[in-house]
């Protein structure tokens, strides 16, 4: 099965916290983890990147005279590195602590992306930090990248987010996988490649959402389940409204109503939908969105927002 | 086997040149590293980090009042993810121009290091970005760290440089040269790590020796032979004199009598030396010290310094 950690089971809230709080935070999602290892499951772990490139990325702009710019798919890849050892250390820890040996390894992913996505239309994705109108206007004009207005706090680059078509290193994870290893992979979404036409892969500075990445890393590695891992008990309807309740079973004919109905646009919810349902819809068991700390129980179908092909399919 | 690729297979001399730059640097190494996997090899590749985890250090320090500093373990990991990330991607092309369909994949590496190694006692490696004295001295003062004057650019932190004791991810590498993959894995000399008297695996501010991680790897996966690809070809001996030469096959007790006479100091031939008496010492079958160009005639003992138990333990 495919684990996809939200950004809380690295940060607490939306500030990039010090390495020892980071690393507590991880201490106490790898707790999870590992529940789920000593309960049977087979794991591959994946988590986004959000904080971490965009301090990259402010690094990189407040050293840009003294050091070449690092690209955006190299960033991306730095996160993996930087992400993938905290939880790998730290669930290698939890394993021992519950008396179990299992590799626990990253393994470095890249996303393949299709190069007639409609989204290299129109870059709507901002990464990196905010600059003053000046700045944005003189990099729009000089470099012919798209910047916006984000509020009161200035601007921001934006960059392209096509659908992730393929894992690059699914034979690697397989591998792993098959032979009893925890796996982290596809961190930030994967670093986005394309294939060109002469075959070879090639780096792109643009962002693969995180979930869509999981669903696809899903259907790739022929797991059973997804579990989206998030810091609210599941995904609501009438979501801010008096009728607002959380969604407990729901079978893919009514999920498709709901998605008809409301764009769970609020907040990040929307692309966990998304992927809860494309998994399914194209083969996979069961999609779980549901908290953290529910992670065991959410994956028995007992907790959260639970997706199915249709009713009883869980028997 | 364990091919050790030197600063030379990502960068051309010292500087870190564009990325862009990098990146063909990596196409002409993975073309090397290719042939060998054509030629029938299992490749373990790692490779080292300075000039890249230098020029991250630029820019924490840059960005530090901005964004929380890393510290150099994880520091580590992200270059572990980035130059990784670039031989993947180039080394899977290059198979696929030559027709081979091959997993690719970086896995995150720790290495072990021992709490009670003499090295602690005392900072020797340099790390991080020159500066002037006042701020060394304001670092010792106020850290507790250790800083050296290093010539006219300034003064540089010390941080100690322990010996490799083990790789913490050998299980997954072993698991993924079995079934036939490439491996990129402990580079920059592993993310260095330390077992707590609780069993817990804790990073270090601490960096070890690329060489000597190789040797441990390759002592670590089972492999026959150690290949450490250099921009020399070979081991040179009394270097710099007129009757400098370059040695072609050595035994073990002749390394042995150079290694007294002379300590291979020079530049960076020092550590290189030493892993490949010490991998042929534990047991290695052969270790071959040459040119990145010569990589393939080199493994075959017919280029290169090549270290052997004993006269035609080749055969």
């Amino acid at each position: 099965m495919v684990v996809a950690l939200g950004g809380n089971a690295i940060l607490r809230g939306k500030q990039l916290n010090s390495y020892a709080d980071q690393f507590e935070n991880v201490r106490r999602t790898s707790r999870q983890m590992a529940q789920l290892v000593a309960a049977g499951y087979q794991l591959v772990l994946t988590h986004g990147n959000g904080p971490q490139v965009g301090n990259l990325l402010i690094q990189n702009e407040a050293a840009a005279d003294l050091v070449p710019p690092v690209p955006l798919d190299v960033c991306g890849a730095e996160t993996q590195g930087q992400i993938g050892y905290m939880i790998q250390q730290s669930l290698r820890n939890e394993l021992t602590a519950l008396g179990l040996t299992r590799p626990v390894v990253t393994l470095v992913t890249q996303v393949l992306v299709d190069a007639d996505d409609p989204a290299f239309a129109a870059p709507t994705k901002p990464v990196g930090p905010f600059f003053p109108r000046d700045v944005a206007e003189q990099r729009m004009r000089t470099k012919g990248e798209t910047w916006t207005e984000i509020d009161a706090r200035g601007w921001r680059k934006l960059v392209c987010s096509p659908q992730p078509s393929g894992i690059v290193e699914a034979d690697a994870i397989h591998i792993m996988v098959d032979a009893g290893a925890v796996v982290v992979a596809g961190g930030g979404g994967g670093v986005p490649v394309r294939r060109r036409p002469d075959g070879r892969l090639q780096g792109l500075e643009v962002v693969v959402d995180k979930d869509l990445a999981a669903y696809r890393l899903a259907l790739e590695v022929g797991a059973e389940a997804l579990l989206v891992l998030t810091d609210v008990p599941g995904v609501a309807v009438d979501f801010g409204k008096p009728t607002q309740r959380f969604l407990r079973r729901v079978t893919l004919a009514e999920l498709e109503d709901h998605l008809v109905r409301e764009p769970f646009s609020a907040g990040s919810m929307g692309p966990k939908v998304r992927a809860a349902y494309r998994f399914v819809h194209d083969g996979g068991r069961q999609a779980t969105i549901c908290a953290l700390e529910d992670a065991l129980a959410g994956l028995r179908g007992d907790a959260g927002t639970v997706v199915e092909r249709a009713e009883g399919g869980r028997r």
